[in-house]
């Protein structure tokens, strides 16, 4: 039996999965999971389906392994192991996006490295990291596809909010789903204020890291007004 | 009682707030105000909430302390006080907006300067001053939390029409709502249109300061027009 | 009483008002004008109106030298001499559109030449010139306020299909409504694509004149079918 | 009569027409074709219209030498060549794609080549070659008006599954209407991803070659997410 806890994130994770969707944070491609609420030792999950269809009845339940429990045989997302490894080894992460958005992509084939260019995107504190998988398993399909990639990009992630991947996309998590939602929104929101600052040909003043930190700070406290909004917006259509 | 005054101010703030979320200027954070019709030293300002999501109801009374009237305990916005503290020394004001608009970040992050690039943006006469915070406060969450940020900014905006806030935004403000609005809109264009121009490569022709004044008071004058169209915008969702 | 020829002129004229502003090459300002069916020294341009909210009701009739005719008292735009010197100076002139789209305004302010970047704007065939009321006018607001002003702009046009104003947009004209609107909406496109061509940094090559001049003569035989699509976005609203 | 299998790609056409257009990879111009599903030596395409109003009533069917067969004297797009002369010389494509997307004319017109820069677009192995119309036929409206033009292209796309046209647009074409779709859809991608990154200055990793072929692979096996995606947004209008 589903409890009201369950039920109250299976909807959350639904939610989610159609406020980036509409926020043009995913497309076809991406995924949002949030970590069991009655067992950290597991995951949900949409089997692969596209954000913007995804329904209550489509969240699966992951083991760490990125197993699904009870035997459920529907197809699963080829990069589970994104979501499996980066929960394993951070326990303050409750929620994760993964994405191909727009304006973070060219961030990922860059040697210009992301940084919060305002108040919004405090969690980008300091340069954001690219994970490279070819430094470590030569040439592949670019796929997070076993417990070893997912065990690399979370590495390579630490203790930070979010880490690009080289020609491929980005992470984002947080502590709450409305925070890893938020971050993924603001990371792609920041990555195209940075490409047009750097294309006006001045001198760009990025947040100082005292800066970010405390923004960061602030911006937890409000995340529920943006929350609210995108929320009404995916619900009226 | 509400009079008729109060009444159609009330509504123009809320067309106002929902005019700026339609074109772009605010998402989930922004906001405007309007000077009380009835009474200088107070104005009026929405409890925390997105502006798209703004109702009548949602309009608090704030005195130029920016402490809410009445005893009003609703949740307000943190940096109401960049209303107050402008209303204070600017008697011309009527309205004010704050945004975080997408293409203005980039010219508050940039030793690039905004100039006006047509004539619609004429009241961007001369260069527009960008507000740090840091010089005066050192490092903080970037926001105009109490009365002395609030008069840091109002100092920095002087007798202009917009101010930028390195690493946050901008305020725009006028002597009505429909100006304020006009303003914030044509800020966003402005900047985006800057920016494009400055990547042609070519020597970029501002308006002349006295080309700039003669469109400024001609677009005062033709103000009705835009207004028409947004707010029948807004009012067929 | 209005003739069927008229009436349908009109129509046009309201259609494509609605299909400028669908595609984004007019906001709250700009305007289409028509040639009279039946009186090539008279126009029909809408009384000041945002594009969008003009209907049949609101086309005036206006002689060469831009008064209205039959007493008409309503409201024109400042700028109708747009119009009025253009037909005064041009006969094939059937249509003319006078816009501030967003893309053509970085190259009216740039030492940078709008060219014909692909077949679709061969109408551009050779570099556009623009215009710039300061060299014979002095600082004024910009706007094309009377004949003078309008004789001018007329000039610097001479025989092309279009030209831009300096620190304001431009204006696209053509033998039928259909081609007017479609020069204005690639002209803008046209230019969008030029500033991106150029900010990769290669070598750009643009249309032959040869080209420019072959690919105009084919576009104008295949203009019903954009027409046709556009007239049923806008019908469709 | 019509098959079941001829009903089946005649409606994956049309829907692969409005697709194109709600991407907005097509506009009132461009066109997709499928071979047909039971002669190779015929392809299915629909007569002159724009994409987003084509109906199953407009497909029409020519033979290789894109001549209408069964004496159909509907107006047939001037560019049908582009189709009959790659599928004579290319046995394994199926569907093919001609368009004038936004972001691929400037690659289109620029010395700046075309490059996978991320894992979507692997198809885009190697540097895209520019098919240049003026090499061999001169100035000319540059148009694929016969079969030599359409034959000289089929030549210069070769074995690839995308090439640029100058001055012009592109063709994407593919083994289904699903990939050919997601090869066109994908190629305007990356090609504003490109330049975006191109103007943040650094270095650019583009996918090494091997990349790119795994990673084609892959797309290959989960094309049937987005295409539901995109038949679902062109269903629901």
């Amino acid at each position: 039996m589903t409890s009201a806890a369950l039920a109250q994130t299976i909807a959350d994770v639904v939610v989610g999965n159609h406020i980036l969707a509409r926020q043009g944070v995913v497309d076809g491609f991406g995924h949002i999971s949030s970590r069991h609420p009655e067992d950290p030792g597991k995951y949900l999950l949409s089997c692969s389906r596209a954000p913007e269809l995804v329904s209550a009845d489509d969240i699966m339940v992951f083991d760490l392994d990125s197993n699904p429990v009870n035997g459920d045989a529907r197809n699963p997302y080829l990069e589970r192991f994104i979501h499996g490894e980066i929960y394993r080894v951070r326990p303050d992460v409750q929620a994760i996006v993964h994405s191909h958005s727009p304006s973070v992509i060219p961030f990922a084939a860059s040697s210009a490295r992301l940084k919060p260019i305002y108040h919004m995107s405090g969690f980008l504190t300091g340069e954001t990291h690219v994970f490279d998988m070819r430094h470590r398993f030569g040439c592949t399909d670019m796929l997070v596809r076993n417990r070893d990639h997912g065990a690399a990009l979370a590495a390579e992630l630490g203790q930070k909010g979010v880490v690009l991947m080289r020609g491929h996309g980005f992470v984002a998590c947080g502590p709450s789903i409305p925070v890893a939602v938020y971050r993924a929104i603001y990371t792609e929101k920041n990555a195209d204020l940075q490409q047009r600052a750097i294309t006006l040909g001045g001198d760009v003043t990025y947040l100082d890291d005292e800066e970010a930190r405390l923004t960061e700070a602030t911006n937890r406290g409000v995340v529920a007004r943006p929350w609210e909004l995108w929320k009404r917006q995916v619900q009226q259509g």
